[in-house]
């Protein structure tokens, strides 16, 4: 076999342990020398590669390496930046494989969602088209756990750990303190088109009385008058209630709620979020008084309580990604494959990237309960292994000691590009 | 020495390591049986004196009391309800007399902030008046870190090490994406008066380019064209603006900018917070992609991460409020005494109720740096010991083990009281 080099780019958000992945892609291909020559990461995704903003990760020591697997956001950088089909991008693909030829590039390793396994796709297509061999092979991330074919997504079990256990903490404080305050809570969780991450934290009590009272999904239509009659009815039940909510929450004409034509004093539409939305509502309909909080990128980047499972998951998708490319696979992603719930067993196998491309996987509707404000049995035996284990990091004066890697780019082999 | 009972209760917002006092002073009390009798524990507070709605702590097992050492929010509940003047509020404070008569109540620990100590100086005073000897003894709590004379608060240094941590993970999330996604990136903490737990923020990161790059603290009028510049001139610098906002940030006329006066599409008044506020503003004027997140509970009640070194002090708090009371204190709190910033080391010391009555600490001049928009290096070693070392609560199934108390009341004694 000759020796060829690789190139590895994170697409799209970042998650708690894209960065394990990166380490255990370096690693592996350290550990084959003799079919991976260089390994370069690019600067910022795919863009690193348009714009040939290479990074040899040759240079990347074993201490920083580990240091990789403890840190979240991305060392690299990623970004969003979607190629379209291949006669729309045509420069941009022409380019790619432009960069992929001056560095001699035989194995390109795409780390992300439905929308990267497409590109890695067209990618393998083009370079057959093209004359210029390359194998292509996605690796999965997301915290949205909406791929196909994958029974979940590194990424996803570290961030529904968080929103669980967040659920639960801030459940206690509402209840100590529902007899004269608070007592309504709304807890905005990611989730713009599937609700995985909002059932997560159904994980966080169980039973009707148990926090989180009532979960909002992305897939049921918000109905005002109902849900505001369930937070009453569950206020004076239980003194208080507490409400997870996905922030793709939608109407039933298909308009997002965090949309929903709030003003500012000089007329601008306010971006509001949907919590302080939904909180706005019970205030004037029922008059609870009520606290709202949007996680945002803090769940998503909630290293300091990553999932184990989830961890390993993301280390053994990178490792079988570079085990695939020297077996001389292409156009191929590995998968995590459920070998059973209790105890929890699975293993690594590979898809096709054309089967993941583009497809997403809502909650299906055997997850939601027949109401529509929480989370099913079957929900939960899916659910509760993908948030096992603390994967601690190690601290240093009272704060995790996360890397951040000062990226040295390879010299420039070719003219500028320009978009 | 008479022996006699005590009361116990919590006052106004909870905190993660608050349940842990609770937990010292129930122990101690076990130690003192020839001194102290029943220990009794209000439910919901001091309503549950008024009410005469009380729990026999003596039925706590030490299975729970180790458990509620771990556990978020307060296991018998806690009340915002403010006593008045002792001529104001004479009814409520006699009947509070009339219940402690009726259980024979020797020693008060009341266990919150400054309106708190407050209320049991009153009391202390009022006994004496009326005849009936009653020892009070403040207990220090709360996460706003505002009470005078004591270095720290117990529930301080969680919440501060919460929001550092987050912080820190959240600008690693934000500076891996700024390229092509969010450039601002706004998180809005609790501190409605004093800029404490924002303080705590800065230490995510030191020097002009590392995040947070600006803190907005109520102790400095909001200036709207001179954050918006140094917003721009971040971005422009490093590619992305972490900011960090204190709810109780204001304009120069004293207004919080959290009530600026965002309407709905119905005119209703928008309780909209502060972050979207501001990503709103910065969206208008500077045209930045951002993103906003509003901890809200989720970082007070952040038990998953809690400072070892406030759960020492809430600990040690709790042992010595029982230590004065059978040592025959009145009218005094224990305060954690400073001795040395490094290598840490502090101890309990003893103040009197009326120093701590009522009065609040802001943050000092000298802790916020000279632009008005991070933090000292003053303000970093009073901060740094504070957040010391990781106290994980036991986790099953992937989730913290929280107990919770099912309150058995004491049967009641005399009629039911009428607010």
């Amino acid at each position: 076999m000759v020796r060829r080099n690789a190139f590895y780019a994170q697409s799209g958000g970042v998650t708690a342990v894209i960065n394990a992945t990166a380490a255990a892609v370096i690693e592996s291909c350290r550990e084959h020398r003799d079919v991976i020559g260089r390994l370069y990461a690019g600067r910022n995704g795919i863009l690193g590669a348009l714009r040939e903003e290479l990074i040899d990760t040759g240079k990347i020591r074993k201490r920083m390496l580990t240091a990789m697997k403890y840190t979240p956001g991305g060392v690299f950088g990623s970004c969003r930046y979607k190629l379209g089909s291949l006669e729309e991008s045509k420069a941009q693909y022409e380019r790619l494989i432009a960069v992929f030829r001056a560095y001699d590039i035989g194995y390109f390793f795409y780390n992300g969602g439905n929308d990267s396994a497409d590109t890695a796709y067209k990618i393998s297509r083009l370079g057959r088209r093209m004359g210029y061999p390359l194998a292509c092979i996605g690796i999965p991330k997301t915290v949205d756990n909406d791929l196909v074919v994958t029974d979940s997504c590194p990424g996803f079990g570290s961030v529904a750990k968080y929103v669980a256990l967040a659920t639960r903490e801030a459940a206690l404080d509402v209840a100590s303190m529902a007899e004269t305050s608070t007592r309504v809570f709304i807890f905005e969780v990611m989730g713009r088109n599937a609700g995985w991450i909002a059932a997560a934290a159904g994980l966080a009590g169980e039973g009707a009385d148990a926090a989180p009272h009532l979960i909002l999904f992305p897939e049921r239509a918000f109905d005002e008058a109902d849900f505001l009659a369930r937070v009453d009815a569950c206020v004076r039940r239980n003194g208080y209630c507490v409400v997870v909510a996905a922030e793709g929450v939608r109407d039933a004409s298909g308009r997002f709620l965090s949309e929903a034509g709030t003003r500012d004093a000089f007329g601008h539409a306010q971006l509001g979020g949907l919590a302080p939305y939904l909180a706005s509502r019970v205030k004037d309909r029922l008059g609870y008084k009520y606290h709202w909080a949007v996680a945002d990128y803090l769940q998503r980047s909630a290293r300091h309580i990553a999932s184990q499972v989830d961890l390993d998951h993301a280390l053994a998708v990178g490792h079988a990604a570079v085990e695939f490319a020297v077996a001389g696979e292409n156009a191929v992603i590995p998968v995590i494959e459920r070998r059973a719930d209790s105890p929890y067993r699975w293993r690594v196998s590979k898809a096709p990237l054309a089967r993941i491309a583009n497809r997403e996987k809502k909650l299906p509707a055997g997850f939601i309960r027949r109401d529509g404000y929480g989370i099913t049995a079957r929900a939960r035996r899916y659910l509760a292994p993908l948030i096992r284990g603390e994967a601690y990091p190690p601290y240093a004066e009272g704060l995790p000691k996360y890397a951040t890697l000062a990226p040295e780019l390879a010299v420039r082999k070719l003219p500028p590009w320009k978009d």
